[in-house]
């Protein structure tokens, strides 16, 4: 049975399940035949956005409750054969001036969630969506699992914490629990409307309304990128297959590119605007990690992974999404 | 001027300072001419009793708060020159059972320390009794700071959050923050009620008592104990040294032991009692990490530490303390 027959009839849940990526594998799941529903809390200022599941509305059931809420976590739970893990709280800056509610979602509610699969689900299948912040400044690229963590803000701090419960409760516990650690992933229903969570969903607006990229430093940066869909495929392999279960897994791409690069690029693909550099704002500064690019041979050898959507395919889907849908995202 | 007259009427604060450690550098601190104030739940659970300032108490202050307690921080740090942190949860088992107590002290107080000294107090100096836990189940021997962190249950993951939110607003921020991995630490004044926070306190009841000692397991497990005034040298060292500011230091100390051997030696030295083996209860054996002892040759070459009390002479002293003074402490 392939990994993605393997989701037709399941009971899945997605946590953050109308945001970004999230949204993105219910759509997946639905037409994979799964049975889905979502948990968002829809807070503004994060990435859920009822547009995200356009055209998909008849074929999942939407919760808008926040993880925070333990009380509700039980009900919310039960029965789901599988639960994406992908609710979180992404802003690095965002985690500097309220380092509070990013310890609140990314560090207790995730206890929380386990605790709760551990009591009222215990056979289920979670895959939690963890980040390269987690590394900080590489001492090596590219990065893999292997690579020491030393988080450099408060985000990355509390979703290592999020990341090690999910390991913890599946060694003392039983729990069947994977992790994924994402690097920049885009692609449509990204946040755009500011750079809260990601320059690129900026980005993406800016050229579609033919305006200036800001690069922050010298441009020379390099980083990775993950197509939606290749991250998709990433938590549709990593809920299917059995050897996934307890294992870590980095999440890359297509080869890096400098962020002068990218920009240049995607001013090309828009047919417009422009772009430049400028000074690295203090308080951005003192978290930027330098370059990142991840390792991702682990998940492609283990689970058979591989990107499918290189990087100008993808900004060009990209731009096409937002100049269509542009009015729900900006 | 050596480490020990930098104290001298300084202003000083101890977290967790009637607790286990925290009371031995009070004292030793009272004894350098530092002025010093103590924070302390008194919690029966933990580590807190009023019994280990005796003979001290006209020369420390002692705030009964709880660092949970958020709103009394800016009052209790601000104005102190160093802040040795050492509140902590420290039962691996309790973290088990109620995690939620564990996250709140272990991490979310130790945010909450952080950016009451950084609104407060940016130019004190902060110490942070971390703990070998943070490695999990060695990969090699001995561990240096430099071996992978992986927590074995929440009470690690929790100590990791807390630690690196040091180190990160050491590096955002410019706070001056030190951490020193501890192992197992052992002594006067240690809670001996049960093994909550350590076998070893147990030991040392039962040994006064004449009573059995229960090894667990095979017994074959190393472990390295480090004396409490060497541990003790070693957060004096810490705060007084400016090339400590955001390194991370293992504290160890004599060449590890087994566990029979050390419970055939605290037998000897106590003359009388006896030990057995007896399987692990289900629980403890989910979360061993099975041998460990700490490579801590950064600590001696960076700081010039070196333990000066053998495991010999340390039980001996141990052994005549809780013969002394077991009333307050049984």
């Amino acid at each position: 049975m392939s990994h993605e027959e393997a989701y037709r009839g399941r009971r899945v849940l997605i946590t953050g399940g109308l945001g970004f990526i999230g949204s993105n594998l219910a759509r997946r799941l639905a037409d994979l035949g799964a049975e889905v529903a979502l948990v968002d809390s829809l807070i503004p200022e994060y990435g859920g956005n009822r547009a995200n599941i356009a055209g998909i509305e008849d074929r999942v059931a939407v919760h808008v409750s926040d993880v925070r809420d333990a009380d509700s976590l039980p009900a919310l739970l039960r029965g789901h054969e599988l639960v994406f893990n992908l609710a979180g709280q992404t802003s690095h800056v965002d985690s500097l001036h309220d380092p509070y509610t990013d310890l609140e979602i990314n560090c207790r509610a995730q206890l929380s969630i386990l605790e709760t699969v551990r009591h009222e689900n215990p056979e289920a299948k979670v895959v939690f969506a963890s980040t390269r912040q987690l590394y900080g400044r590489p001492e090596y690229l590219p990065v893999d699992e292997r690579h020491p963590l030393a988080p450099v803000d408060p985000n990355g701090v509390n979703k290592a914490a999020g990341e090690w419960y999910h390991l913890v409760y599946g060694r003392i516990y039983g729990l069947r629990c994977t992790v994924l650690r994402l690097t920049n992933t885009y692609g449509p229903r990204m946040r755009v409307k500011d750079d809260r969570q990601t320059f690129l969903g900026t980005w993406l607006r800016r050229a579609v309304e033919g305006e200036e990229l800001l690069v922050f430093g010298d441009g020379t940066q390099r980083r990775d990128f993950t197509y939606v869909d290749d991250a998709v495929e990433a938590f549709l392999l990593a809920g299917a297959r059995a050897e996934a279960d307890g294992e870590v897994f980095n999440v890359g791409g297509e080869p890096p590119v400098s962020l002068a690069e990218l920009a240049e690029l995607l001013v090309e693909l828009a047919g417009g605007g422009s772009w430049r550099l400028v000074p690295f704002p203090e308080e951005r500064r003192s978290i930027d990690i330098g370059d990142y690019y991840a390792d991702d041979s682990k998940l492609r050898g283990r689970l058979g992974w591989a990107p499918r959507v290189g990087l100008r395919e993808g900004l060009e889907r990209s731009l096409a999404f937002y100049r269509e849908h542009g009015a729900s995202y900006w």
